[in-house]
């Protein structure tokens, strides 16, 4: 059937084939460049898994150990990305519990002989902070704004986002972070942390920057897309671990909420990569308990440890959870919706305006959260000291910013303390750890809880979406544990049982609004467990999350759903829409005239074509041996460009260039043909061709994808749509229904044992199946 | 292109696929029924996603309500199976704990007599409890010997093993674990429970037990294989969150180890039936608290809690802690070995006899354990109980059986204990908890750990692979936890620290010896976790975990992997095998001769078709418009032989029954077409018909599933297996290369919004093109 010239060319394309170690599917996006309100543009990725002729070539000629080899490099770049994650966060937190201990320190200094100067110098201090922040991203990084897992996630999915993964961006977020988080807006660390790790492993992966001469020859080894999102999920993974010290919440949090395609081999390289992260923060800890880091130092592996709370619950108290449950998924909804709209209307309106607007936003917003946070808590009036009884490591009062509960601020007498200050002018891992604290009854008054609430829900939602690199996760705990935390009052006074803590019910009440807001099940659940180290609440937590996760998802989608909606992030959900039933294959592209090439194609003819439309992939059509139309593969455009922009390939002739099995002539280096993440790769316009170029021809046979999937015309939309999903596929052609079935493959033709060579497969197999018969 | 009669059957399928509700892809495995040497035949699943046009019109009536009621369905049956699951559990140990505690007290009353007499009792109430287990197997559940979990693996794979999900298999597996376990023998209870929980389910999904009449009319709602593994799998994570009170390591169990088709909104209620059991448990436990359950009761929902143990690890520790790994690494391949062999002879040359050998098997194995059990601490000397100082909670002596170290067992003093009973006479839960326990340095000897790893061991493969119901989780941290001692005792001596606790590298060898031979990663990590609720520990573990499986990774497979071969159960692997690479989807299939049917076909030639071949699908071969072939669909042999015996479908006139859109008859009710779970289905020769039945005819349509998914004749067989494995299909149509390509899809075709009918999407995505090309 197949047409001479190309059955040789097929044959070593087989031959070849055969010793590619990355021959497996998982390809990208095409690109999307629908210019963004921000200035910033969305591109869906250009490059896949390079599948063609030549590239396999040049793989096969470096044989078994090549593969050893790069296997190698796989686990030993997990290695790195594990450590330079680990190290980042560690950079990250001693930095901004250092500034903020510091600043804390002066006010309580100041504030002894005034308060006004108290203020003046929280608000600047906070404000130098902030605006430190929101220039390093306006002027220098502008992708590493907010919290970055919604493109990340994209990414994974299979959108490039410009400018994410960059080492500016990553620059950028370390420090945008920093100054953010340290300047007390109300956004928490852990989100650009994630970033920061697939970031890191982006930039590992494809070699390190090549803009800032830091790529050196041993790191250019992945060349295939698929490697390269393995990495970037490992860095994930590693940027959950070091920001909760979660290790399997990291895993986990790759597995369930960033990766959209999951394959068994690569949790065992992502879990190490988790195990290192744990490693080096921990060892980096164990470092600063000797007093070399400053304010920072006196925290533990476990961020929050409410291992020495409740013990125990009573069936008496799931109904006050479950009510959590409720207030977490709509409070969480409420959230998600309230930012989509306020994120809505800053892009249509606001950050059109320039740089200057954005700066001067996020600086407002850092007066106001000041003003209020130092405010609010000199209006309120301060409660004496409970009698220190049993408890006497509780020490009432204390100063602010330092650690622990009760904090003297603004009262009269020597044994009061300030509850709204407690939480509101303190550090946010210090509030949460006050909110979360046992054996501390009634510490806090429902006046101050729901103030606290509606104040820091609201600087929450305004601050969601300025240009400073912002994570959800800490104002998601904060908001979820003061209302936890105020059931948790109601419970005690209610059920009048000794074994309640209110702080449990604040630790339920953080899972019921992150359940809420965004959605995640198992890796929420772990990640609590984990930053508390409480197992046995695991159960409670369960189920305040499978509450608050309903409740949610009667009203919207998840947080990064919708952000990553907004951002025109175009994610392929796991399921098929509910529409595509109705609908085949061949309606789904029915506006789609395919454009195709003959195997040996004029350049002109490419030029024209590449101008003309914006596909990124072309059939490519050959004849076969009686005349008859035969395609025989997948040309991509990107690849189209590179062959236009090299020259190398130009033939007069316009005859395929065989020269039987083997020995096309390879002439590129092949990380030619891989656009580099994050950035556009080249276009038609880039090329300039002379008028003696235009008249030559090119053998597309070398370069083409020589099997895409296929479908026949009238499948279902819906089956399309899986095989599409699950096999990362970038194309699927659809083609008439075949004349005929060849064969039939089933699990038994897959089942072949490796040992054999050809010929005894063929025996075997025929034995087995006379051994069968004769058996039954 | 496509004949008209045709053309009209299609599109009555279009229009009723819009409503069908489960048109996913899922489908399962075909008859491969070679006869096993013990006798039960391996069979694969001979059902799949009832696809065809018919099933999809008695679906399509029903309607969106249905849909809801389908939904709200499955998770009150992922609801059931975590109450049914967590209540085998609890009532598994309570009796096992309570035959055990009681043949401890027994024995222990009379040695104070009498050694000997106390030696007999002992004997032979194990070998009744062991006979009465092996007994229930051999003569009632032949299925339910062993762990379960390479077949429930099978079977989620898509190989069902005969009688794996049956009710009978359900009743052996709970008593004959009670038996097994209660009768001490080296097995454990957690492995069958895994295998409980996946009865439970099964038989939930296929509506009851229809042997047994327990098959309710409400039951039968699931009528697709997908739903029914789904199902499955939550009854997996069920067992393992039962068995180890660690509802996430279940989760994550039933993801990585047995799983082969995960989805991500599978996770979803994978998590909630987990946490089901988590409450089931717990809440029985306190019921237990008040003393109603006899020698149970005591134990907490941490089964080996150590959260009280070592609290920080310097570096010098890890260096003989990778010893342990390494250790763990060649124990386990050793174990997987062994194992392998012996359960092959077992196979070959043992079993083969009857069940008589099986049952004396059983008991001389259960004698020779209690005398070894009995006899090696005699010959041991006791040692002096250590000074009670600060930790007066631990009473030196204490009666073997009770709760607790310091075993007093044959020692000649008051003030002291026999190191070796302490681990060996005693239950496996309070030998491990013993093992595991902080603060008692150097309880045991040296000597005594090395003569019971050695002899545990030899027991532990010995056992393996007898006709009981036997895990291997409990006996592997028993072996793991003594070398890991045994490590911990030098490093203790060596370092002179204060905080290194022996039982911390108990726990890690227990990890090691684990992950050395099941080769489980990330869910072995979680539940070693869960199980003793020291998440400090859990770097540490991961890096042992590490260690031991790439060591055992160089010399075997995983235990669950070997078994599964040698029981011939065909597990497809994630990964394609490396000489795939070489192959195309034709030499795959090269030596199958493809047996088509036209679409309306004869009866006789159905028949004849049946009977001289195996093949479990063929392709429906019609004619077009012009003459030409055209494949339209496949249809299944287990549906054509439903179609044989109902003869309802048959027809005079060899003419296509085309009635107009939507109104082919309905005659089936359509769970005719689905076999329930391990039976073996309708076979050619229970068909009887007449000789008129013979000249009649099919009409093919309604009954094929008209899309199947096909690939290309020269596409690299790794490429098919991706798409094979990854959609979990049954049978792919290897065809012609396409003559042309109708149309390309990417992933702008797949994301079109819901809310928008035909119309609009045509013109939306004109203009949204249009938009596209004005901006760039």
């Amino acid at each position: 059937m197949l047409s001479d010239h190309f059955q040789n060319g097929i044959e070593t394309a087989k031959l070849v084939w055969s010793r590619l170690p990355t021959s497996e599917e998982g390809e990208s996006e095409e690109v999307n460049s629908s210019k963004r309100s921000d200035g910033t543009s969305v591109e869906s990725l250009d490059y896949e898994v390079i599948e063609n002729y030549a590239y396999r070539e040049e793989q096969a000629q470096r044989g078994k150990l090549y593969v050893g080899y790069y296997v190698g490099v796989k686990w030993f770049f997990a290695l790195l990305i594990g450590i330079g994650t680990g190290l980042a966060a560690v950079f990250i937190n001693i930095a901004v519990e250092n500034f903020a201990g510091w600043k804390f320190a002066a006010t309580f200094a100041i504030i002894q002989k005034s308060y006004l100067a108290g203020f003046v110098v929280y608000i600047l201090i906070n404000l130098a902070l902030v605006f430190s922040s929101v220039f390093i991203i306006t002027q220098f990084a502008p992708a590493a704004a907010g919290s970055g897992i919604p493109e990340i996630k994209g990414y994974l999915n299979g959108v490039d986002t410009h400018g994410i993964l960059l080492f500016r961006t990553l620059i950028g977020k370390i420090f945008g972070s920093i100054g953010s988080v340290g300047g007390g807006l109300a956004l928490g660390k852990e989100g650009p942390l994630v970033h920061t790790g697939a970031c890191i492993a982006s930039l590992l992966g494809q070699g390190g920057s090549t803009k800032y001469h830091l790529s050196p020859r041993w790191l250019q080894v992945f060349k295939s897309d698929r490697d390269r999102r393995d990495l970037v999920t490992c860095g994930c993974a590693a940027g959950v671990a070091a920001a909760f010290r979660a290790p399997v919440g990291g895993v986990l949090f790759a597995l369930e909420e960033v990766t959209s395609w999951w394959r068994s081999q690569l949790m065992w390289r992502v879990f190490f990569t988790s195990a290192i992260v744990a490693v080096v923060v921990r060892t980096a800890m164990g470092w600063c308990k000797s007093g070399k880091c400053g304010h920072f130092g006196s925290g533990g592996f476990i961020i929050w440890d409410i291992s020495g709370g409740q013990d125990d619950y009573s069936f008496e108290e799931l109904f006050p959870m479950a009510i959590i449950g409720i207030i977490g998924g709509l409070l969480g909804a409420l959230f998600n919706q309230l930012t989509l709209y306020i994120t809505y209307w800053r892009r249509k309106s606001l950050h059109k305006r320039g740089n200057r607007v954005k700066i001067f936003e996020a600086c407002l917003i850092s007066v106001i959260t000041s003003v209020i946070s130092f405010g609010l808590p000199l209006l309120r009036k301060c409660s004496a000291c409970p009698e220190s009884e049993a408890n006497s490591d509780l020490e009432c009062p204390r100063p602010p910013g330092m650690y622990g509960n009760y904090v003297n601020f603004y009262c009269s007498k020597d044994n009061e303390y300030n509850d709204l200050a407690t939480i509101f002018f303190n550090t946010q891992d210090d509030a949460i750890r006050n909110l979360f604290s046992a054996k501390t009854f009634h510490e806090y008054s429902a006046q101050s809880l729901l103030t606290f609430l509606v104040m820091f829900y609201t600087l929450a939602v305004v601050t969601f979406g300025t240009a400073v690199p912002a994570g959800q996760f800490v104002p998601g705990i904060m908001i979820g544990s003061t209302y936890g935390r105020l059931v948790g009052m109601f419970v005690v006074t209610f059920y009048k049982k000794l074994n309640i803590e209110e702080g449990t019910y604040a630790l339920l009440g953080a899972a019921s609004f992150l359940g809420g807001s965004m959605r995640m099940t198992v890796s929420l659940c772990v990640i609590m467990v984990e930053i508390t180290n409480n197992l046995k609440l695991l159960p409670l937590i369960m189920l305040v999350l499978l509450i608050s996760k309903a409740v949610g998802d009667a009203f919207n989608e998840g947080l990064y759903e919708e952000q990553a909606h907004l951002r025109g992030i175009p994610l392929l959900e796991s399921r098929p829409k509910y529409h595509m039933r109705k609908m085949t294959a061949k309606e789904a592209c029915r506006r789609q005239k395919v454009v195709s090439f003959p195997r040996v194609v004029k350049v002109a003819n490419v030029f024209s074509v590449l101008r003309s439309n914006k596909h990124n992939g072309f059939p490519v059509v050959d004849h076969g041996r009686n005349g008859e139309a035969l395609v025989i593969g997948l040309i991509l455009r990107s690849h189209l460009l590179v062959l236009l922009q090299s020259k190398l390939d130009f033939q007069h002739s316009p005859l395929p260039c065989d020269q039987g099995v083997g020995s096309i002539p390879i002439r590129h280096n092949f990380s030619e043909f891989v656009k580099p993440a994050s950035s556009t790769g080249l276009s038609i316009e880039d090329i300039h061709l002379s008028q003696d170029d235009f008249e030559m021809y090119i053998d597309l046979t070398p370069f083409l994808n020589p099997s895409p999937y296929i479908v026949p015309e009238d499948m279902s939309l819906t089956k399309v749509y899986n095989l599409f999903r699950q096999l990362g596929l970038r194309h699927v052609f659809v083609v008439p229904r075949a004349p005929r079935v060849i064969g039939l493959i089933t699990r038994k033709d897959l089942l072949v044992e490796e040992d054999d060579d050809s010929a005894t497969v063929e025996l075997q197999s025929t034995s087995v199946r006379a051994q069968r018969s004769d058996k039954e």
